[in-house]
Protein backbone atom coordinates (compact mmCIF):
# COMPACT_ATOMS: atom_id res chain seq x y z
CA UNK A 1 0.00 0.00 0.00
CA UNK A 2 0.77 3.63 -1.00
CA UNK A 3 -0.13 6.64 1.31
CA UNK A 4 -0.36 10.17 0.79
CA UNK A 5 -0.17 12.04 3.40
CA UNK A 6 -0.97 15.81 3.10
CA UNK A 7 -0.88 18.67 5.64
CA UNK A 8 -2.94 21.33 3.40
CA UNK A 9 -2.09 25.28 4.16
CA UNK A 10 -2.25 28.21 2.01
CA UNK A 11 1.22 29.36 2.08
CA UNK A 12 3.29 25.74 2.08
CA UNK A 13 1.54 22.28 1.22
CA UNK A 14 3.63 19.34 2.98
CA UNK A 15 3.09 15.82 1.36
CA UNK A 16 4.45 12.87 1.82
CA UNK A 17 4.40 8.96 0.29
CA UNK A 18 5.56 6.30 2.31
CA UNK A 19 4.85 2.45 1.09
CA UNK A 20 4.20 -0.67 2.84
CA UNK A 21 2.13 -2.46 4.74
CA UNK A 22 1.02 -3.30 8.20
CA UNK A 23 4.19 -4.18 9.37
CA UNK A 24 7.14 -2.28 7.37
CA UNK A 25 7.06 1.27 5.26
CA UNK A 26 9.59 3.01 3.83
CA UNK A 27 9.86 6.57 2.55
CA UNK A 28 9.13 7.03 -1.11
CA UNK A 29 9.12 10.95 -2.09
CA UNK A 30 7.98 14.05 -0.14
CA UNK A 31 8.10 17.73 -0.78
CA UNK A 32 5.87 20.59 -0.47
CA UNK A 33 3.88 22.89 -2.41
CA UNK A 34 4.53 26.94 -1.93
CA UNK A 35 2.42 29.58 -3.22
CA UNK A 36 3.05 33.17 -2.98
CA UNK A 37 1.18 35.48 -0.47
CA UNK A 38 1.18 38.24 -3.19
CA UNK A 39 -1.05 35.94 -5.62
CA UNK A 40 -4.82 35.99 -6.22
CA UNK A 41 -6.25 33.60 -3.76
CA UNK A 42 -8.22 31.46 -6.63
CA UNK A 43 -4.56 31.36 -8.42
CA UNK A 44 -3.13 30.03 -5.00
CA UNK A 45 -5.71 27.22 -4.93
CA UNK A 46 -5.17 26.34 -8.71
CA UNK A 47 -1.60 25.83 -7.73
CA UNK A 48 -1.94 23.67 -5.07
CA UNK A 49 -4.09 21.00 -6.62
CA UNK A 50 -2.14 21.04 -9.70
CA UNK A 51 1.28 20.18 -7.25
CA UNK A 52 -0.94 17.39 -5.90
CA UNK A 53 -2.53 16.23 -9.13
CA UNK A 54 1.55 16.10 -10.56
CA UNK A 55 1.96 13.98 -6.91
CA UNK A 56 -0.70 11.78 -7.33
CA UNK A 57 -0.26 11.14 -11.54
CA UNK A 58 3.92 10.44 -10.66
CA UNK A 59 3.50 8.06 -7.40
CA UNK A 60 0.30 6.52 -7.99
CA UNK A 61 -0.74 6.28 -3.91
CA UNK A 62 -3.33 3.85 -3.73
CA UNK A 63 -4.68 6.09 -0.45
CA UNK A 64 -4.55 9.47 0.82
CA UNK A 65 -4.60 10.63 4.57
CA UNK A 66 -4.74 13.82 6.12
CA UNK A 67 -4.78 15.35 9.32
CA UNK A 68 -8.65 16.43 10.69
CA UNK A 69 -9.07 19.98 10.70
CA UNK A 70 -11.29 21.25 13.53
CA UNK A 71 -9.03 23.79 15.34
CA UNK A 72 -8.01 27.04 14.01
CA UNK A 73 -7.37 30.56 15.73
CA UNK A 74 -10.45 32.25 14.33
CA UNK A 75 -13.53 32.35 12.08
CA UNK A 76 -11.04 34.11 8.97
CA UNK A 77 -7.87 31.16 9.40
CA UNK A 78 -10.70 28.25 9.29
CA UNK A 79 -12.71 29.63 6.20
CA UNK A 80 -9.04 30.10 4.40
CA UNK A 81 -7.53 26.78 5.93
CA UNK A 82 -10.77 24.80 5.07
CA UNK A 83 -10.31 26.08 1.24
CA UNK A 84 -6.80 24.79 0.76
CA UNK A 85 -8.30 21.83 2.40
CA UNK A 86 -11.04 21.13 0.31
CA UNK A 87 -9.03 21.69 -2.81
CA UNK A 88 -6.41 18.91 -1.40
CA UNK A 89 -9.27 16.07 -0.56
CA UNK A 90 -10.61 17.24 -4.06
CA UNK A 91 -7.46 16.15 -5.62
CA UNK A 92 -7.45 12.92 -3.79
CA UNK A 93 -10.75 11.97 -4.64
CA UNK A 94 -10.53 13.28 -8.30
CA UNK A 95 -8.06 11.02 -8.70
CA UNK A 96 -10.00 8.04 -7.47
CA UNK A 97 -8.13 7.88 -3.31
CA UNK A 98 -9.87 6.58 -0.61
CA UNK A 99 -9.08 9.37 1.99
CA UNK A 100 -8.85 9.12 5.94
CA UNK A 101 -9.03 11.64 8.44
CA UNK A 102 -6.96 11.37 11.43
CA UNK A 103 -6.96 13.72 14.31
CA UNK A 104 -4.50 15.67 15.65
CA UNK A 105 -3.54 13.90 18.93
CA UNK A 106 -4.13 10.49 17.03
CA UNK A 107 -1.43 11.39 15.00
CA UNK A 108 0.73 12.72 17.77
CA UNK A 109 -0.42 9.61 19.70
CA UNK A 110 0.83 7.22 17.24
CA UNK A 111 4.28 8.76 16.53
CA UNK A 112 5.92 9.68 19.25
CA UNK A 113 3.57 8.09 21.88
CA UNK A 114 1.05 10.74 23.42
CA UNK A 115 -1.33 13.00 22.27
CA UNK A 116 0.38 16.52 23.72
CA UNK A 117 3.69 15.77 21.93
CA UNK A 118 5.59 18.80 20.47
CA UNK A 119 6.02 19.60 17.00
CA UNK A 120 9.39 19.18 16.95
CA UNK A 121 9.33 15.45 18.14
CA UNK A 122 7.05 14.91 16.22
CA UNK A 123 9.29 15.61 13.28
CA UNK A 124 12.13 13.74 14.66
CA UNK A 125 10.00 10.64 15.08
CA UNK A 126 9.17 10.68 11.34
CA UNK A 127 12.80 10.68 11.08
CA UNK A 128 13.79 7.74 12.84
CA UNK A 129 10.75 6.14 11.28
CA UNK A 130 11.71 6.20 8.01
CA UNK A 131 15.60 6.12 8.84
CA UNK A 132 16.58 9.69 7.45
CA UNK A 133 19.75 11.05 8.18
CA UNK A 134 18.14 14.91 8.64
CA UNK A 135 13.90 15.29 9.28
CA UNK A 136 12.37 16.30 5.99
CA UNK A 137 11.85 20.19 5.22
CA UNK A 138 9.73 21.93 5.55
CA UNK A 139 8.28 20.92 8.51
CA UNK A 140 4.80 20.44 6.73
CA UNK A 141 6.51 17.85 4.71
CA UNK A 142 7.11 15.80 8.00
CA UNK A 143 3.99 16.35 9.28
CA UNK A 144 2.21 15.10 6.08
CA UNK A 145 4.61 11.95 6.39
CA UNK A 146 3.68 12.01 9.94
CA UNK A 147 -0.02 11.49 9.02
CA UNK A 148 0.81 9.03 6.30
CA UNK A 149 2.77 6.51 8.62
CA UNK A 150 -0.22 7.08 11.13
CA UNK A 151 -2.28 5.75 8.46
CA UNK A 152 -0.59 2.77 8.16
CA UNK A 153 -0.06 1.95 11.93
CA UNK A 154 -3.80 2.39 12.07
CA UNK A 155 -3.68 -0.17 9.67
CA UNK A 156 -2.12 -2.29 11.52
CA UNK A 157 -3.77 -1.49 14.75
CA UNK A 158 -7.27 -2.72 13.19
CA UNK A 159 -5.18 -6.00 11.81
CA UNK A 160 -4.10 -7.28 15.03
CA UNK A 161 -7.80 -6.18 16.53
CA UNK A 162 -8.90 -8.70 13.64
CA UNK A 163 -6.62 -11.34 14.61
CA UNK A 164 -7.52 -11.01 18.18
CA UNK A 165 -11.24 -11.16 17.96
CA UNK A 166 -10.66 -14.05 16.12
CA UNK A 167 -9.42 -15.85 18.64
CA UNK A 168 -11.70 -14.68 21.22
CA UNK B 1 -19.98 39.65 -20.77
CA UNK B 2 -21.50 36.46 -19.33
CA UNK B 3 -20.77 36.05 -14.96
CA UNK B 4 -21.60 32.84 -13.19
CA UNK B 5 -22.36 33.96 -9.37
CA UNK B 6 -21.87 30.70 -7.09
CA UNK B 7 -23.49 30.62 -3.60
CA UNK B 8 -21.34 27.77 -2.08
CA UNK B 9 -23.06 25.13 0.69
CA UNK B 10 -22.20 21.57 1.50
CA UNK B 11 -25.60 20.59 1.32
CA UNK B 12 -26.97 22.84 -1.85
CA UNK B 13 -24.59 25.22 -3.83
CA UNK B 14 -26.69 27.49 -5.90
CA UNK B 15 -25.44 28.58 -9.23
CA UNK B 16 -26.57 31.56 -11.69
CA UNK B 17 -25.70 32.67 -15.19
CA UNK B 18 -26.59 36.33 -16.04
CA UNK B 19 -25.64 37.41 -19.34
CA UNK B 20 -25.28 41.81 -20.11
CA UNK B 21 -23.31 44.49 -19.57
CA UNK B 22 -22.70 47.59 -17.47
CA UNK B 23 -26.41 48.47 -18.86
CA UNK B 24 -28.37 45.81 -18.98
CA UNK B 25 -28.58 42.06 -18.40
CA UNK B 26 -30.80 38.73 -18.70
CA UNK B 27 -30.66 35.37 -16.95
CA UNK B 28 -29.26 32.54 -18.62
CA UNK B 29 -29.99 30.08 -16.34
CA UNK B 30 -29.79 29.13 -12.49
CA UNK B 31 -29.71 25.97 -10.53
CA UNK B 32 -28.68 24.10 -7.39
CA UNK B 33 -26.15 21.16 -6.89
CA UNK B 34 -27.45 19.15 -3.93
CA UNK B 35 -25.22 16.50 -2.07
CA UNK B 36 -26.36 14.16 0.47
CA UNK B 37 -25.76 14.62 4.51
CA UNK B 38 -24.83 10.92 4.43
CA UNK B 39 -22.41 10.74 2.08
CA UNK B 40 -18.37 10.93 2.41
CA UNK B 41 -17.76 14.78 2.37
CA UNK B 42 -14.95 14.24 -0.05
CA UNK B 43 -17.35 12.86 -2.36
CA UNK B 44 -19.65 15.72 -1.60
CA UNK B 45 -16.49 17.94 -3.06
CA UNK B 46 -16.45 15.64 -6.41
CA UNK B 47 -20.00 16.25 -6.74
CA UNK B 48 -19.53 19.80 -6.54
CA UNK B 49 -16.29 20.00 -8.76
CA UNK B 50 -17.76 18.35 -11.29
CA UNK B 51 -21.28 20.25 -10.85
CA UNK B 52 -19.62 23.37 -11.41
CA UNK B 53 -17.18 21.80 -14.34
CA UNK B 54 -20.65 20.89 -16.24
CA UNK B 55 -22.15 24.52 -15.63
CA UNK B 56 -18.90 25.94 -16.97
CA UNK B 57 -18.68 24.18 -19.82
CA UNK B 58 -22.02 24.52 -21.10
CA UNK B 59 -22.90 27.96 -20.34
CA UNK B 60 -19.29 29.35 -20.86
CA UNK B 61 -19.38 32.00 -18.57
CA UNK B 62 -16.14 34.80 -18.76
CA UNK B 63 -16.12 35.53 -15.24
CA UNK B 64 -16.75 34.50 -11.67
CA UNK B 65 -18.41 36.21 -8.89
CA UNK B 66 -19.09 34.85 -5.03
CA UNK B 67 -19.72 35.80 -1.72
CA UNK B 68 -16.65 36.91 0.08
CA UNK B 69 -17.27 34.92 3.18
CA UNK B 70 -15.73 35.69 6.73
CA UNK B 71 -18.49 35.35 9.13
CA UNK B 72 -19.62 31.48 9.88
CA UNK B 73 -21.18 30.14 13.25
CA UNK B 74 -17.94 28.72 14.56
CA UNK B 75 -14.46 27.49 13.22
CA UNK B 76 -15.84 24.14 12.36
CA UNK B 77 -18.74 25.45 10.46
CA UNK B 78 -16.34 28.08 8.72
CA UNK B 79 -13.91 24.97 8.14
CA UNK B 80 -16.75 22.94 6.51
CA UNK B 81 -17.85 26.12 4.41
CA UNK B 82 -14.29 27.10 3.49
CA UNK B 83 -13.57 23.60 1.83
CA UNK B 84 -16.80 24.07 -0.46
CA UNK B 85 -15.84 27.01 -1.46
CA UNK B 86 -12.43 26.81 -1.93
CA UNK B 87 -13.46 23.88 -4.34
CA UNK B 88 -15.93 25.97 -6.12
CA UNK B 89 -13.61 28.46 -6.80
CA UNK B 90 -10.95 26.01 -7.68
CA UNK B 91 -13.84 24.79 -10.92
CA UNK B 92 -13.54 28.37 -12.04
CA UNK B 93 -9.99 28.93 -11.69
CA UNK B 94 -9.17 25.92 -13.48
CA UNK B 95 -11.95 27.19 -16.37
CA UNK B 96 -9.77 30.29 -16.29
CA UNK B 97 -12.54 32.79 -15.37
CA UNK B 98 -11.49 35.80 -13.49
CA UNK B 99 -13.06 35.50 -9.97
CA UNK B 100 -14.41 38.41 -7.95
CA UNK B 101 -15.62 38.73 -4.61
CA UNK B 102 -18.24 41.17 -2.90
CA UNK B 103 -18.94 41.39 0.83
CA UNK B 104 -22.34 39.82 1.66
CA UNK B 105 -23.47 43.76 3.17
CA UNK B 106 -22.66 45.21 -0.50
CA UNK B 107 -24.79 42.78 -2.62
CA UNK B 108 -27.74 43.66 -0.69
CA UNK B 109 -26.91 47.26 -0.73
CA UNK B 110 -26.62 46.88 -4.43
CA UNK B 111 -29.80 44.49 -4.99
CA UNK B 112 -32.00 45.90 -2.63
CA UNK B 113 -30.44 49.65 -1.42
CA UNK B 114 -29.62 48.66 2.02
CA UNK B 115 -26.92 46.73 3.62
CA UNK B 116 -28.67 45.18 6.10
CA UNK B 117 -31.59 43.70 3.55
CA UNK B 118 -33.32 40.46 4.72
CA UNK B 119 -32.64 37.40 2.37
CA UNK B 120 -36.36 37.15 1.12
CA UNK B 121 -35.84 40.59 -0.01
CA UNK B 122 -32.76 40.17 -2.14
CA UNK B 123 -34.50 36.85 -3.70
CA UNK B 124 -37.84 38.71 -4.66
CA UNK B 125 -35.42 41.47 -6.03
CA UNK B 126 -33.77 39.25 -8.07
CA UNK B 127 -36.79 38.07 -9.29
CA UNK B 128 -37.90 41.89 -10.34
CA UNK B 129 -34.62 42.74 -11.96
CA UNK B 130 -34.12 39.40 -14.14
CA UNK B 131 -38.28 39.77 -14.90
CA UNK B 132 -38.83 36.52 -13.53
CA UNK B 133 -42.84 35.61 -12.83
CA UNK B 134 -41.37 33.58 -9.94
CA UNK B 135 -38.26 33.86 -7.24
CA UNK B 136 -35.96 31.35 -8.10
CA UNK B 137 -35.47 28.67 -6.46
CA UNK B 138 -33.90 27.04 -4.09
CA UNK B 139 -32.69 30.34 -2.60
CA UNK B 140 -29.09 29.09 -3.00
CA UNK B 141 -29.71 29.84 -6.63
CA UNK B 142 -31.40 33.07 -6.14
CA UNK B 143 -28.08 34.49 -4.24
CA UNK B 144 -26.15 32.99 -6.64
CA UNK B 145 -27.78 35.33 -9.19
CA UNK B 146 -27.71 38.15 -7.14
CA UNK B 147 -24.09 38.33 -6.60
CA UNK B 148 -23.63 37.64 -10.32
CA UNK B 149 -26.49 40.66 -10.78
CA UNK B 150 -24.06 42.62 -8.19
CA UNK B 151 -20.82 42.20 -10.56
CA UNK B 152 -22.49 43.43 -13.47
CA UNK B 153 -23.88 46.33 -11.42
CA UNK B 154 -20.77 47.00 -10.02
CA UNK B 155 -19.10 47.27 -13.88
CA UNK B 156 -21.67 49.52 -14.59
CA UNK B 157 -21.01 51.79 -11.38
CA UNK B 158 -16.81 51.25 -12.32
CA UNK B 159 -17.78 52.17 -15.92
CA UNK B 160 -19.42 55.69 -14.18
CA UNK B 161 -16.74 56.59 -12.17
CA UNK B 162 -14.30 56.35 -15.22
CA UNK B 163 -16.57 58.27 -17.14
CA UNK B 164 -16.97 60.93 -14.23
CA UNK B 165 -12.88 61.04 -13.64
CA UNK B 166 -12.84 61.74 -17.47
CA UNK B 167 -14.55 65.13 -17.30
CA UNK B 168 -12.90 66.41 -13.97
Amino acid sequence: MRVLGIDPGSEITGWGVVEGDARCYQLVDYGAIRTSPHSAFALRLLRISEGLENVIARLHPNVCAVEEAFFAANVKTALKLGQVRGVAILAAARAGLEIKEYAPRLIKQTIVGYGAAEKHQVQEMVRVLLKLEQAPQPNDAADALAVAICHLHHLRFAASQREVLRHL
